[in-house]
Parts: C-alpha cells; structure tokens; sequence
C-alpha cells in the first residue's frame, strides 16, 4: 500500500519526481502540502482544498491532543472521517510544538528551551499553551496517539532545539531523537501488529547547525529504513545560506529510493533550491498565515493587499493566474473586505497564495519531467524571488 | 424593466406569490434577502450565495458610504460589478444606520434621539462610528449615493424612532419621513431622467407602535405610487404581538399590486406570520448573525453548536438537511472548528442557516401555489417554533 517509485531524475540536480502511493491515493512528488494544523486549513473548506489540487494536507499531534483529544477522533472513525477528507494525510508528531509552543518565548530565542518545558531520556513534560494544565509526551505517546489519528504518514517524536543552540546542546538532542526513534519505531511496530493499520512512520534528521552532526544524525536515521526521512530543524532562524549547507550535508545520507520530507518549508525561492537538492515533501504556514495578514504572492513577490495603491486597482491579485480568486474579485474589492475584517478577504488570499504555491509546484514537476528544471530555476531567479520573504 | 406581477393569491390568507421583475433578473416571492452590509454576505463567497439560491442581497448605503466610499464604487463600475454580483441587489438607505449606529447606545433605549445625532427638516448631522469624523446626510444625498451604489432597488431616506419613543416624537419622526419621501422621490426622478439609470425606488412606512400612525403613513407611502412600498420600525424592541397589529394596520393600505417589503425581519415563524398577513419581500442579520456566535436553526429550533453534548455527536447539523455543510459534516467536527475559533466554523454554520431560511420561504410559495399555507403554518406553529429565538 505505501511505495515510492522515482518516475524521472534530470541530469546536473539531485531533483526528482515520483510517486509516492498511499492508501489513500497517490501523491506526485515534489509536494507541497498545505497545513491544517487543527484539522482544518484555515479559511478554506474541503471543496476549495480539492479544487486547489492539493494532494495531502497536515494535522497536528499536539494541537489534536490537546482539543479535542485523539480518543475522541478515534471514536468518531478517524481524522480522514471526522474532518471528511479523503485523500492522504500526515501528522506532525508534536515534538515540534512541545518545544516551541509550550516555551512561551520566541523559538529562536539564544538560549537553550528552559521554560515551562522539561526534557529527559525518557519525555517531555510540557504545559499546555491553552491553560498551562501539565502533559508528558514520551516517544511511545506521540505514536499511539498518531495511531488513533490514523493518518496515511506519522512522524516520529524528536526534539528539535533552537537555532542558535551550543554544539553540546544540538548534539545531546540529536542523540535523544535518534534513542527515540528507536523507541517510536518499536511501538508502531508493535501498534501495527496488533491493529494492521496502514500507516507509514518517518523518522527525523536533526543536528542543528554542524554539518558533521547532520551527516551522522542522517546515516543513523536513514539505517533505520522506514519509508521515508524527514529533516527537521532547518528553517528555525538560521540563515537560507546555513539552510542549504546543512541540507547538502544531510542529503547524499539519505537514500535515494525513499521520499525526503524537509519540514516546516517554505517560499517559492525554498521550494526550488530545495528541490534541486533532493527533497521531494515540504509543508510550511507561510502561504495560509501571510494571507490572513493580507499578503499575497505574485511572480514578482509579496504585495500587501492594504496598500492605499491597490484602493481603486481593477486587476486580480496577478495577472493570468488561474485561481478561484484571481477569476472573480479585484485588488480593490479585496482590499475593500481587507480593510473592513471582513472573512471572505481572508479566503480569497489564502485561496491565490496556496494555487500560486500548489501551482509553482506543479510547474516544477512539469519542468523535471521535460528536463528544462535548471533553466526554470535559473529563469525564475533573475525575477528576484527573494522578494516572496517578508 | 421593473414589474411585480401576482401569480397565486390562495384563499384564506393575505400571502401571495409573485414575480418581481428587475434589470438583472426574476425575484420570486415572497423572498428572504441576506444582509451583505458591507458588500458582502459575511462569511460567504458569490459562489456560495448562488448555490444557496439567494435570489436578491442587500448593501448598506452608509456602511458603503463611510467607507470605500460610493464614489470608488462608481468608478469601479457600480457595486454590481465590484463586487461580482450579477443578480438582484437592493441597498438600504441609511437611513436606519444613521439613527441606531452613531447614537452610541442600545437601538431599542427608552429616550429619544440625542447622542451624536443631530436631526432637523433638512437631514441628519452624524458622527462616523469608525472615527467620529461628521457627516451630513439629506434625502437627497442618500438617493445620490444609492444611484452611484447602483443597486436595482433603492430605499428611501427615512427616520426610524426607537420603539419606546413618545406618540409626539412617533408622529414628527413619520412626518418628516413623509416629507424626505417627497424629496428622495424628486431627486431620484431627476436623476434618472438625467442618467436613464434602471433603479426603482421604494418607500417606507413608519408610525412607530401606533395604530392611527401607522395607516396614515401607509396612505401617505402608497398615494407617491413608487414600485414598492416598504414598512420600516419594526423588529427593534417591541414585541411579536405590537408589531403583528402595527403589521395589521399597515397592509391594508399599501396597494395590492405592489411588492411590500417588511424591513429587519425576523426568524422563520416570523416570516410564516407576516406573509400570511400579505408582506412580500424580507431581510434580517439573524441568520448570518447567530451563525458566527454557533447557533444552528433546525425545525425544532435554535441550538448552540458549542454545547458539550455536541462532542461525540455524528449527526448533521439537521436531518435530512440538503445544504453543503449537513452533507458534508458532523456537529461534533463542526463543534471543534468552534472551540478553536476556526474560520471553517462560521462559515458551515452560516450556509446552514441560510440554507434553512431560502428553503423554508422556497416551501412557504411551494405551499402557497398547492393552495396548502394555511394548513403548512397551522403545522409549523404546532413545532413550538417561538424557539427560533434567541
């Protein structure tokens, strides 16, 4: 039931498409997958969802947890059945938001998580960020509860320390992910024994900011032969240029025959210097959080909607772009519901941003398919995509 | 362009059906009209409104006044086009606005006007609610915006007097209403001979809770043979039974073969009660309004979704229901979309209660076309329909 067949590699870039098949369809890689953190992308419905093309969304472990708890999910059949959407889905594990929601401070902060968060061999004891009521996480926990998710991909709980950590700390937390790792592997193992439950577990790279760290936290999780690797901690206050040192160390350890996942990425300009190098999952709230601030993309950056010179603009949001959004409203009749906090303003971008992302995607897999991926990427760079960051 | 034609009058009862014809199509009535105050429905796409069968909605002369500012509107094309609506449109005058909204205290209080509101023969001097900035608006200013708005109906300029005003205040309030007609019609004649606009112009009723006011300002509306004729002051504190008899008094004085149109009102039993005494036309923010506070209609009334014994319930917002939301989810996933202030949430809700209210008036000429209303209302009532309200 979960496969991943590699379809076409160009010459000159480790980019590549493929199939990754689930049970609950097939997704074409590279992949963009909107994030719908709270069983919901926020603003849209399942209708919009399908017509965007998405073809994978997120939950999350720790919010679903929290509220309104995974038993009640598991009652009511299921995070496919409960939030009825039935194409593939993928849980965070929650490791990513015990450390940087419960610490109430910025995630980047330079300092290592104290806090409100306490970490041993064995979990995390946490509070939650709703009403500072105490939880421990272990990695067993963070499986079982996926399992009761029943998404067609979970991940394993690691812990992903802050950008600007000491080496001593990034490579304690990097052994802790991979002793954990063991650990999730076990109990989905044994969970699937017991239920033959169709669901997938990927393990996650950490290392933090030292290449030699990355190269041995990717050898130790890709020996773990799950089928999929995930990397994480990158995009978590690090400069792009750190970014895609890491991923470059991180990649060739991974194996070739098996999806990677870079999480928590990212813009346009992300997208195809990452896929260039190999990754073929992303997922990021970029696309979905700018444009309840107003901002959306077009190829030549990031434009906010409540700028005065949009007030009498006839023209979509970009010119010759195919969306919902783009073939019915105007810059000014959404900078009108912009200004009046009006709801519908708030769906009419985050429909454009994520078409204009999903889309880019597309385009993307197209151009590795007609082997013309380096002069797509080479074309779109003179455009100054740089602008797409805030 | 403009025509109301009766197509079934049953025996028994005052309801009729019939057909209001405008420049962008056929209006069957009687018709609920959702509010779109600030040229939108709020929550909802066009999309949505046409799937919901909304054949007619309404915008706010003075919402759309203070701010885009009808003039933007006008150059954008008219608020048809700005906004992507090419069915039916009406817009509210302002009139009632001008009064319960800048007087900064309950519509319904037991005083007369005071507050930011400054009124005499010539028009009303008010402060903006968004900045306090002054503003001045006559009849004929009010029919002058309305034309750039460009809307199919238009709505006089009247003074709407809280409901606990005295007979003195009652009876100045409709005579100056009566004489802002005379002018609002004046204006609106030159105007469309000046620009051949296709708009009709409909006046308002008023009279407060006194019976004598009321047929007086009936005959005076009715005698300036507009295409329609409205009855405004009602639905803003007093109770069902007053505003059935002020309802009572009023109709038989406004010309059979006009549309009447009953401004404000109200909830399903409300809408069964006025068109059996012979109103025509209809819009209120209850619907859309209590939706976005999670309350859900349903034939046994009006529940709230964020009630814990929602949690694990499976079921549709209504059995049998047939709009998007009860077809595609369950109370205990919409309950969580309200917990965690999930945009989604609003929305469901929203084309629930729509849905419930089209559908019921769609049943309402159903029954009076199979000459069966009478028995349909005997039948509702027995429901135990009082709690549809809040």
């Amino acid at each position: 039931m979960f496969k991943f067949k590699i379809t076409k590699k160009p010459k000159g870039s480790l980019a590549r498409n493929g199939i990754l098949q689930t049970p609950h369809g097939a997704i074409k890689t590279p992949v963009f997958m909107p994030v719908g953190t709270k069983a919901t992308v926020k603003t849209l419905s399942k209708d919009e969802l399908e017509g965007l093309g998405a073809q994978i969304i997120l939950g999350n472990t720790y919010h679903l947890y929290l509220r309104p708890g995974e038993k009640l999910i598991k009652k009511m059949g299921g995070l496919h059945k409960w939030m009825n959407w039935d194409r593939p889905l993928l849980t965070d594990s929650g490791g990513f938001q015990v450390f940087s929601l419960t610490a109430n401070k910025k995630y980047h902060a330079n300092k290592e998580i104290k806090a409100s968060v306490k970490i041993d061999e064995n979990g995390v004891e946490f509070k939650s960020h709703l009403d500072g009521s105490k939880h421990y996480f272990t990695p067993e926990k963070a499986i079982q509860i996926q399992h009761d998710l029943g998404a067609d991909i979970i991940m394993a709980f690691d812990e992903c320390a802050p950008a600007h950590s000491t080496k001593k700390y990034f490579e304690q937390a990097m052994q802790r992910t991979h002793e954990w790792l063991k650990r999730c592997k076990k109990e989905h193992e044994k969970l699937i024994n017991k239920t033959g439950a169709q669901i997938a577990l990927f393990g996650i790279v950490q290392g933090g900011l030292y290449k030699n760290l990355r190269e041995e936290s990717a050898k130790f999780v890709n020996s773990m032969d799950l089928p999929g690797n995930a990397i994480g901690g990158l995009s978590v206050g690090e400069s792009k240029k750190e970014m895609l040192k890491m991923l470059e160390a991180t990649i060739p350890h991974l194996s070739e025959k098996k999806p990677r996942y870079l999480m928590g990425v990212g813009t346009p300009e992300d997208l195809l210097e990452c896929v260039d190098r190999g990754v073929d999952m992303f997922d990021c709230v970029l696309p979905t959080r700018i444009a309840r601030h107003g901002s959306f993309w077009t190829e030549k950056g990031s434009h906010t909607i409540k700028n005065e010179k949009f007030k009498k603009d006839e023209s979509p949001l970009q010119k010759n772009c195919e969306c919902e959004t783009c073939k019915t409203h105007s810059r000014s009749y959404i900078r009108h519901l912009f200004v009046e906090n009006e709801i519908l303003g708030l769906r009419l971008i985050t429909i454009h941003n994520l078409h204009f992302l999903l889309n880019f995607m597309k385009e993307i897999r197209e151009h590795i398919k007609n082997d013309t991926f380096s002069q797509f990427k080479k074309e779109f760079k003179k455009k100054n995509p740089k602008k797409h960051n805030l």
